[in-house]
């Protein structure tokens, strides 16, 4: 590469990563409000201030219709702060532009996947165990092409 | 925009992303610091090899008054790192210069807010969910405004 | 700085964080993938799906051995991202090489330390408390310099 890389929305590959990256963002944000949803349905919270402000409400961290949806979201959160770096740095090692669109959009596709199976409908296994496969594959392909590209 | 973007301290808002992301940052290290004072002043720790380390300790991980605190850093790292991809992106859209100080700055108090009355001193809803919302709210409309200029 | 910055691997400075940051994603990769094992030969599972698709298999949520390589993936969320952020703003900033070089590896040797002796094989303290430290000290040394140089 001797151009300089182009950081505008001309720049096709950085315009893949901008969307991708906000829906990736909005996808985990809806966990968080399911989370939530959850939470005052069945009226009960992690918080005594939280109980206090719904009246019947109660402090419960045990109820398994939450965790679950709250570990959904803590394996967003080991999954998509890594590729949100990773497929950056990747866009810079100059890819084939229709291989990049795939990775991204398989990527962002299992993340929501992972999301449907776990958290708002859990299906049985190996739905989820995929969707999270295809997702990690995807991360650790783009680092190995990252870390080939840069030594 | 035609030209290239200054990847410098020339430029006032990456210079603005760079000083907020920063303070984020040890505002999020902070949390983590309170964690560690909190189990040493109540002698209770999550690892064997901690608790044994210091005399009178003890291994427990349901003390309300730790776990509140790493609730608040759970959320933080629900919200913070979205952030710092998501504001990056947008100061690639071009934005209005005094918006994004104000989105920026606003994002950085409402989590130091969040902080304050979450886990240093609980204070009654609704100021949690405020300052969630402030966080949230800003990070969903720059969220909006990279996707649309990246279409 | 008047020359634009270089995101191609002709930067040194960008080889460097490029590789490190895929180095510590696939070390946090390695924590989840060993939750995994251990899941697997304890036959412990959070989720009944997963308890289900496996002969003998339960739910608990409580094994001590799964849940303190948890608690060091959970610290590694706390810390990689942070760090992710903060040394790219920090190559932005025109660092003596060699200083960079030393604390992009101190950083990364100290967080693979971490889980060694955290996850891996439980060392007694302040093996952990050391490793933690020098990671929290490389990241705050860089976020002090990232907010000097964008004032």
């Amino acid at each position: 590469m001797s151009e300089a890389f182009d950081l505008s929305n001309n720049n096709p590959l950085l315009s893949l990563y901008a969307r991708n990256a906000s829906i990736l963002v909005f996808k985990m944000f809806g966990v968080a409000a399911l989370t939530g949803k959850i939470r005052h349905s069945k009226k009960k919270f992690a918080n005594i201030e939280d109980a206090k402000a719904i009246k019947g409400a109660q402090v419960d961290t045990a109820d398994e219709d939450v965790e679950r949806v709250r570990r959904a979201h803590l394996n967003d959160l080991e999954n998509i702060p890594p590729f949100l770096c990773i497929s950056f740095l990747y866009i810079l090692t100059d890819p084939e532009p229709k291989l990049a669109r795939n990775l991204f959009l398989g990527f962002t596709a299992a993340r929501i996947c992972h999301t449907l199976v776990y958290a708002v409908k859990p299906v049985r296994q190996p739905a989820r165990g995929l969707c999270y496969g295809v997702g990690l594959a995807i991360t650790c392909y783009m680092a190995t092409k990252v870390i080939k590209h840069f030594w």
